[in-house]
C-alpha cells in the first residue's frame, strides 16, 4: 500500500458541525443582536478577496494572497482556499447552507440554457410546484418516504401560530407533483406529460457537509414524465442520461461513465436508476454526476394515475382495461460544479472550461512604466479596447483589465485564481510587432496571435483548450478504472487511487459485504492510523461493459458463492 | 352609489382555508396514505381539461367546457376557471401553495430573460443565498423584522431531530445576505456590490389567499446593492423603477404609475419605497406591482458594513472616517402574471400579450370534410406547415393544430381559452386565394394577409395586437384615475370603481383615518349589506403630479387640520 495516500483521502470535511448552542432563544422574533454576531465576522469563514485585503496596506504594490494549500497536500484545504478565494462559493451561519456567488451561479445559468434548450425539443415544459409537500402526499410511496424521511426538514409554525400540520420542505418533488399528475392524466391522449422544474431542495443530512458536492440545500433541475409504456419511459431515460453526460463532457470538461445503478444504490421507489459516475483523481474517489430514474408503475399506482388502454380490442358495450402510467424522474444538481473544480483546478486556483467560463479571456495591457507618457497610455488602452471589440463581435466573452494600482503581474495572478481559460498580454512590444500575447490557464503555454488573425485564432484556442481539459481528465479516469480479477488486487488497487471493474453477481448483501471487507481496518493488512475508513460500494454496472463475463466466472468477493453477472464499478465515493 | 357593483368587488377569495383538521398525527414518516387522500381528487381544486373530459364521452364531436362566469359577473370565480381551465395554475392540498404551470411558467421566463439582460448591462450579477436564515440575523433590523415576524415560517427538526436553533425560511433575503455584505465590502473599491437572486420566498400569512396575487409561496427576483453614496443609490432605484415599469407596459401591456410609497406602505427598514400601482378595472382596485426600496443605511448599521471614506482630505498618520454604505433592494414577483390575467382576460379566458406568449399564432386547417381526399388533406396539412415554417423564420412562435377528432371550432375555443394573441386559418378557399384569414384573440377582428406577405404581415399584426392592448388598458386605467377635491366626493367616487388622486398632508394617522372612514359602513350614508367594507389606502405619491398644490390647500381629510403636501393616489387595493 502506497504511502502518502491517506492524508488526501481525507473527506473534505469542511463544514460539517451544527451552529453552537444558543444559550437563550426566543419565539417572539423580537431579540436584539447577540454579541456572537459581532464576533462571527472574524470566523474563519470569512474571506477577504486580495485586492480589500491589499488596500488596507498600501495603494500600489499590493500582494496577492493565492492559494497556499497544493492541490496534492491537503486537498480539502486546498478546495475551501479555491472556492472561498475565486468567490465561487460563501459560509454562512447555518452549516451545511451555501452562498452560490456568481462566478458558480453563473456556471450554472449556462448550463441552464444548454439543458433548457434540450428538453424542450423533446416536448419538456418547465413549471414550478411547491416547495412544502404535505405529510400525507410525501408518505404514499413506502420506499420512497423510506429513503428520505431521515433528512427532511419540517416546517412546523407560520408565525407564532403552530400549524395543524407539518410541512415538507421539498427534497426531491416526486411526491409533491404526482397529484397533480393523477388529477391530470384522464386518457392516453394527456400522455406523455413532461414537465422539468428548477428549484431549490433541502436534505437535512447530519453527514459532514462539503460545499458543492453535499450541502443541505442545493438547487437542481427535476424532470418528472409519464408515458403509456414502459418502452417510451426507457428511451426517455436514456436520452436525458445522454445529454447529462453532455453538460458533464462538453460544457464542464468532465469525463464521466455511464451506467446502470445497482438494487442496493438506487433511488428510492425507482423501477431502474441510470447513473453518469465521475471522479476525483486527486483521491481517487468515484462521485454520483446525476442520475435518470425510470420510476416504473410503482408512484403511479400509489397515486392512482391509470388511463384506459387504448390499444386493446374491445367489442360494443365492454369497458377497456385501465394501466398504470409508467414514469420518470431525473435530476442533475450544482454538486457538477463541485466536481468541475476538484477535476480541473490546480495549485493557483480554479480552472474553468471555456465554454462555461463568464470571461473567457482576460486582456491585461503591459509594459506600461512610470515613463510611460500619458499619451502613450491612452494610445495602449485605446488599442486594448479595440482588441476586446474584435473578440466580442466573434462571440468571445473578453474583459479588459485597466485596475489601477495593481501590477500586471497582480492582474495574471488573480485572473488565474479565478480559472479564466486564456489570458491575453498586449504592450509597446506587441503592438510593434503585430500580435497579441496568449497564456493559457491550463497548460501555462504562452505564444501569439497576430492581431489581424484574433477573431479567429482566439475561438480556436479556446476551443483546443476546451478539448485538451476534457482529454487530459478523461485519460486520468481510463488509467484509473482497473479491472481487478482476483480478490487479493481488490484493496490495494483501491488504495492506489483506482475505482475498479469487477466481476459480481449483483448481489446486495454481497456488496454491503464488499463494502465491509475493503475498508481501511481489514483483516490480515497492516493497519495504518492514517487508513482510509471506507470501504468501495459499487458505483454502477457500466453501459460499456470491458468484456463479456466468462462462462462459469465466479463473483469476485471470496465470501460469495454466486456466479458473476456483469463487471461492476465499485470505488470509494463521495 | 351606483347598483351592482358590490358583487364585483369581492375579495377573490379562491383558496384561503387552513388544511383540514387530521385526526391523527404522526412524526414517525410512515404512516399509511389516509382515506382523505383518495377524496382529495374529486375535490374543487380538481380541474379537468377539454379535451379529456370530452374524451370519456366520444372520440369525435367534443363538446368545449369554457369560462361559464362572465367577467363582468362574480370575477372571483371568473379568475378562477380562466387560471385553471387555461392550465395556469393548479391548487395543490396546501392552502396558498400553487403549482405555477407550464403556460404561466414560461411568461415568467420571457420576464426573467428580459431583465436579466437589462441588469447585468448594470453590472448587477446573479447569485443564490440560502433558503433558511437563522434567527440571529432575522432580528438584526428592528422595524424589519417588526415587519415579517407574523409571516415567518419556521423549520424546527431535521428528519426526526429537534434543530438547535429554529430557521427561518426566508420572507426576503436582506437578512440572509447582508452579513455577507459585511465581510465582503472592506473598502470603497469593493463598491458598488450589486446581486441579484431569483428564487422563492414564504410568507405564512392567514390572510385568504388569491393564486397569483397573494400567495403563502411564491417566485420573485430580489436584487440587493450596495453603494458610497445616497445620490448612487437613487439613481439605481430609480432605474430599476423604470425597468420594473418597462416589464408592465413592454411585455404584459399593463400600465402602471410611478410613485413613491408614504411613510405608512414603505417596506418595513426602508429608507423610501419606489414604487409602481396597477390597477385592476373589474373591481376598481389599485394593486401593488414592484417596488424598489432605497433602504438608506438603516442594514449597514445593524451588519456593519463600512468602509473608509475615499474622499475625505487627511493628513499623513490620521485615519479615514468609516462611512456606512448606502443600499437598495428591489423585487418584482409571480403576482405580475395575475395581474396581466385579471386586466386582458375575457369572457373567452386569457388574453396573452404577444411578447409573452409562448405560442404567438395557432394554426388551424380548416375546410377538411368527409370528402376530402386524403391527397388532399395531406396536401393542406403540407402547406399549413409550410406557413409555420415562414413564420419560424420570421421569429414568430407557431404552432399547427392538427388534432384529430377535434372540429375547428373547437379548437378556435381551445386557443382562445389559452389566450393566444392570433389564429391563423387556412383552408382550400384561403389557398386558392393566396391568403390566410387572421382572427386577433384580443379583437375578434377578422382578416387576410397575403401568403406571400406572412413573414412581415404576422410580425406587424402581433405588435399591433401588443400596442392595442396596451393602449386599451391604459386608457382604462386613465380614466379611472380621478381627482377629487371635496371629501364629499371621496367615497363616492372610489365606489365607483377608481382611484383617487387626492391633495394630502403625508400624515400616516391621516391616512388610517381616510382608511376607515372611506370603508363601507360609513355614517351618514346608505348601508348596503354587500357593501365593500374595505376603505381607501394610500397607493403612491405619484411622480407625475397632476397640479401643483395650491398655496394654502388643506388635506382633504375634514378631520385633518394639515396642509396638503403633495397628490397622493388612494384607492382600494389587493
Amino acid at each position: 500500500m502506497s504511502e502518502g495516500i491517506e492524508s488526501k483521502m481525507s473527506d473534505l470535511k469542511v463544514d460539517g458541525q451544527e451552529p453552537p448552542k444558543s444559550t437563550a432563544e426566543s419565539s417572539t422574533g423580537k431579540q436584539k443582536p447577540k454579541k456572537q454576531d459581532k464576533e462571527r465576522k472574524d470566523q474563519k469563514v470569512a474571506h477577504k478577496s486580495k485586492p480589500q485585503q491589499q488596500a488596507k496596506k498600501k495603494q500600489d504594490g499590493p500582494e496577492l494572497i493565492g492559494i497556499t494549500e497544493p492541490k496534492r497536500g491537503d486537498l480539502s484545504e486546498w478546495y475551501q482556499q479555491v472556492i472561498l478565494k475565486a468567490e465561487m462559493l460563501a459560509f454562512t451561519d447555518i452549516p451545511g447552507c451555501y452562498v452560490y456567488l456568481p462566478p458558480s451561479y453563473r456556471i450554472w445559468e449556462f448550463i441552464q440554457e444548454y439543458f433548457n434548450e434540450r428538453i424542450r425539443k423533446l416536448g419538456v415544459k418547465n413549471a414550478y410546484f411547491p416547495l412544502f409537500i404535505s405529510e400525507d402526499n410525501l408518505q404514499r410511496e413506502e420506499s420512497h418516504i423510506e429513503g428520505f424521511a431521515a433528512e427532511v426538514a419540517w416546517v412546523t409554525h407560520g408565525g407564532k401560530s403552530k400549524l395543524e400540520k407539518r410541512l415538507a420542505v421539498r427534497p426531491t418533488s416526486e411526491t409533491a407533483m404526482y397529484d397533480f399528475y393523477s388529477k391530470k392524466i384522464r386518457s392516453h391522449r394527456d400522455l406523455p406529460l413532461k414537465l422539468n422544474q428548477w428549484n431549490n431542495v433541502v436534505r437535512w443530512e447530519f453527514k459532514h457537509a462539503v460545499p458543492f458536492l453535499r450541502s443541505r440545500e442545493f438547487l437542481w433541475q427535476e424532470g418528472h414524465t409519464a408515458h403509456l409504456t414502459e418502452k417510451d419511459a426507457g428511451i426517455e431515460v436514456m436520452q436525458i442520461l445522454d445529454w447529462y453526460a453532455d453538460i458533464y463532457e462538453h460544457l464542464l470538461a468532465v469525463p464521466v461513465v455511464k451506467g446502470q445503478k445497482t438494487k442496493n444504490e438506487q433511488f428510492p421507489g425507482a423501477h431502474y436508476t441510470k447513473t453518469i459516475e465521475g471522479f476525483i483523481p486527486a483521491v481517487g474517489r468515484g462521485i454520483q454526476a446525476a442520475t435518470s430514474h425510470c420510476l416504473g408503475q410503482h408512484f403511479a399506482k400509489m397515486f392512482d394515475i391509470k388511463v384506459e388502454d387504448p390499444d386493446q380490442q374491445i367489442k360494443e358495450g365492454e369497458k377497456r382495461d385501465k394501466l398504470h402510467v409508467w414514469q420518470n424522474s431525473w435530476g442533475f444538481t450544482t454538486r457538477s460544479i463541485g466536481v468541475m473544480v476538484l477535476v480541473h483546478g490546480d495549485d493557483k486556483g480554479l480552472v474553468i472550461p471555456p465554454r462555461v467560463a463568464e470571461v473567457q479571456v482576460a486582456i491585461v495591457p503591459v509594459g506600461v512604466t512610470a515613463k510611460t507618457t500619458d499619451a502613450d497610455r491612452e494610445k495602449l488602452y485605446d488599442e486594448v479596447h479595440g482588441l476586446k471589440t474584435v473578440l466580442e463581435e466573434a462571440g468571445v466573452r473578453a474583459e479588459v483589465d485597466l485596475r489601477e494600482g495593481y501590477s500586471p503581474g497582480w492582474k495574471f495572478a488573480d485572473w488565474e485564481l479565478k480559472g479564466t481559460p486564456l489570458r491575453l498580454e498586449y504592450g509597446p512590444k506587441d503592438a510593434a510587432n503585430g500580435v497579441v500575447t496568449t497564456s493559457r490557464r491550463d497548460t501555462s503555454e504562452k505564444g501569439t496571435i497576430p492581431v489581424a488573425e484574433l477573431s479567429s485564432g482566439v475561438p480556436k484556442l479556446l476551443e483546443q483548450i476546451q478539448k485538451d481539459l476534457f482529454m487530459k481528465a478523461s485519460d486520468e479516469y481510463a488509467s484509473h478504472r482497473k479491472i481487478v480479477r482476483e480478490w487479493k488486487d481488490f484493496v490495494p488497487t483501491l488504495n492506489a487511487k483506482n475505482v475498479l471493474l469487477v466481476a459480481h453477481c449483483l448481489g446486495g448483501d454481497c456488496e454491503d459485504e464488499i463494502k465491509k471487507d475493503s475498508a481501511g481496518n481489514v483483516e490480515g493488512q497492516e493497519v495504518d492510523a492514517r487508513a482510509p475508513s471506507m470501504g468501495a460500494k459499487s458505483l454502477c454496472i457500466p453501459h460499456d461493459q470491458p468484456e463479456p463475463i466468462a462462462e462459469g466466472q465466479k463473483c469476485i468477493n471470496p465470501k460469495c458463492d454466486a456466479a458473476a453477472q456483469q463487471w461492476v464499478m465499485f470505488g470509494r465515493s463521495y
